[in-house]
């Protein structure tokens, strides 16, 4: 698979087998998040790492969309500094979170992010991840082996918007 | 290089040669975006291309770090769903930045995130940008050919924190 082909085909897994994560598997993944840029090169970022299938169980009812934890081996929450203004730690978590999306897809492992909301279950994962001011825990991702999904899984839509919907050239090129 | 070794080696390049973008290139990095995952599958972006040195400079004005943009032959310009969250609107935003400057940097081209702020200055970019509500520019990405930075372009610090910094396991290994 070339790196763009890796790029293209990285979709969310929300079942997992019961294999563990190798430990040099859990490392890449995380060296790839590592190595993310941030703005200023804050690294405004840091890496929770949980098994306790109880604590993923609790994580997994913080959000509406994030039962998945519950199944999982484990889950990277991501910390983010929560001095900074939201919109440009949340972009910079992002970049993180993909990045080690990638690295993962590119072991053969599966992943899914979870957000974790309202505001005060976000408080409650935080709580949970026990770190201190100033990280603050919006976003756990999942990681596993993939297991096949069972039929009607999931209602979401697949598939995405064809380029001429997304790309405008701007100023607009001249019709000829 | 391997996916992983791609990912690990993805830097800000804020300096390039006068050549062009080529139109495949070009596609191929927004192919790259445009299969980004997003919370619910929403997809919560345009991407707006801006070839034109002259609105290329007035960008360039709209944010402290954004010089880079008057030196590059085009940016692409991210818009989002300003109806959104601002934390899903723009942790979507980064991954979609991730996965665009991955595939810039798997074909040898060189990107540079720019942050439009203080918000009048996003106000503005997203004027500049021509696209009606909902959505929103506070963010644009140069690219082109890397050209060798200057001597002391960069006052940023380099390198990233080790992983013994970044990751806690949760709850803590007991000692052994």
């Amino acid at each position: 698979m070339t790196p763009l082909e890796l790029i293209a085909s990285l979709r969310a897994t929300r079942h997992f087998t019961a294999d563990p994560v190798a430990a040099g598997q859990l490392r890449a993944v995380l060296e790839a998040a590592r190595w993310t840029g941030s703005a200023r090169n804050r690294q405004p970022w840091r890496f929770v790492v949980v098994r306790d299938p109880a604590l993923l169980g609790r994580l997994s009812r913080l959000g509406a969309y994030a039962g998945h934890l519950a199944g999982a081996p484990l889950a990277i929450l991501l910390a983010v500094d929560a001095t900074l203004s939201t919109q440009d730690a949340e972009f910079d978590a992002g970049r993180a979170a993909q990045n080690l999306m990638l690295a993962a897809h590119a072991l053969g492992l599966g992943t899914c992010p979870a957000s974790f909301f309202p505001a005060a279950n976000a408080g409650t994962a935080t709580e949970l991840a026990g770190l201190p001011a100033p990280w603050r825990v919006r976003t756990a991702i999942s990681l596993g082996h993939p297991a096949p999904a069972p039929p009607g899984a999931s209602a979401i839509a697949r598939g995405r918007h064809p380029l001429d919907v997304l790309v405008i050239e701007h100023p607009p090129r001249p019709a000829r």
